[in-house]
């Protein structure tokens, strides 16, 4: 059980950012990282949808075989992950939305926590709530920007349309007296540089990619599941577009993804 | 049979150009417009994906009754139109691929055509296919904005960002003689006021909505298929996010779509 591939899943490449992050965190752990191409954005679908496309991933990989599953989309963490918990408890199940959240808290001094995220997860508050369990005082403000993901995606991380788009979205977070700044999408930490070049160097970005990263590593721990193999390997599987997935891939990761280790699959 | 009404499928709102664009040409006809809000963006999956999709909303509409179908959506048209017209050999069936190349060939002067759409659409080369196959000596340049259909359901049409956008699209294809700047994409007459104001005066933009209109108009009347009706209707059905539907229909319609008129449907 312990030497199993944690799996991973997104709606398409955002979720590499996450598991970039857990490929450096864990070396020597195996993963499935699968990116559900054919029905991507998740971050525009209703919570319904959401619920049901995760469900069926999380039966899929658990079939695979996998330890552990890390929903490496903050759309699906926001809206699914206490559904997939109740349904599939024998599996240990970690969204990106908590540690993000937890994270965030142990980062402002100020007390005001902004937020940037697709449509649904914005609309869901989740971020807000998450927050607020932790410390009701904390004032939560927070923006949705569609844009981002598109920008990632087309590779247009630097730049003046970048910069304006961030402006945009931003400014108007920026007249609360903010010090820490969720990136609150898989997709965001690639513009973190426009991001960081566009508001106050005050404001601390909190990438729930790395806190989430160092959750599994606590969890593995707790649940004595650590692999005991010495050489980790990664598996890609998409449900549509493996070219795209391979070409847009290198704006996410830090390596190039071999042809090869890409399946395309279907439910 | 005449008095059904004309099918109008699109993968979201953008679709909702054509349907503009079919009722002010047809104001007696009604129509059953079908959004896949669910699996949007067609623009970017693979060929046998779009044409899976494509089929299967072919025979919903079908079983619903319609006299005629209209494929509202370029990427449709470009990959799924003849294998539809193939396998439902009974059933009229438009896209807005050929009406749009048609009034690309008849509008240029200079014989040099641009193309923009979505990825998928310039990866297909169906324009240049379909506008080479009426005057093969036509040269025809292309490129796909990705970022057009997020900043047109953002409602950000106008501006510096539009603007910054369209010009980094647009500027390599202007190096060529073009006179004429074919919209590919049903998303993209919305953004027409901002692509015009970036572009030479003399260039002409092609809306392929309206030029399907047309051709709709005309197939009705060889098929003798015109409704002897005296009052047209108009039903939407979404695959998904009703809300988000008519939010963003406003973009895109001349008239506010009302919440009893959206149905949510699931295949």
């Amino acid at each position: 059980m312990r030497n199993l591939p944690i799996g991973v899943f997104d709606s398409g490449v955002g979720g590499l950012t996450v598991l970039a992050a857990l490929q450096q965190q864990l070396p020597n752990e195996s993963f499935i990282y699968l990116g559900d191409m054919a029905r991507l954005p998740y971050g525009t679908k209703s919570p319904e949808t959401i619920e049901r496309y995760s469900l069926q991933i999380c039966d899929y990989l658990i079939k695979r075989g996998i330890k552990m599953l890390v929903v490496a989309c903050n759309t699906a963490s926001a809206l699914a992950l206490p559904s997939l918990q109740a349904q599939r408890p024998h599996l240990p199940i970690i969204g990106v939305l908590q540690p993000g959240a937890r994270a965030a808290c142990a980062t402002t001094r100020t007390g005001h926590i902004a937020v940037i995220a697709t449509e649904a997860t914005v609309n869901s508050q989740s971020y807000t709530h998450a927050i607020q369990l932790i410390q009701p005082e904390i004032n939560v403000v927070s923006a949705s920007c569609s844009l981002f993901v598109a920008l990632a995606e087309e590779g247009w991380t630097n730049g003046h349309i970048s910069a304006a788009i961030t402006q945009e979205y931003l400014n108007p977070l920026l007249k609360d007296p903010i010090d820490t700044l969720v990136l609150g999408c898989t997709h965001f930490p690639v513009l973190s540089d426009t991001i960081k070049a566009n508001i106050s160097p005050h404001i601390k970005l909190v990438n729930s990619a790395i806190a989430t990263a160092e959750e599994v590593s606590q969890s593995l721990e707790h649940h004595q599941l650590n692999t005991q193999n010495k050489i980790s390997t990664v598996e890609f599987l998409v449900t549509d577009s493996p070219n795209r997935f391979i070409k847009t891939s290198k704006f996410f990761l830090p390596y190039t993804i071999d042809n090869h280790h890409v399946t395309l699959i279907d439910f």
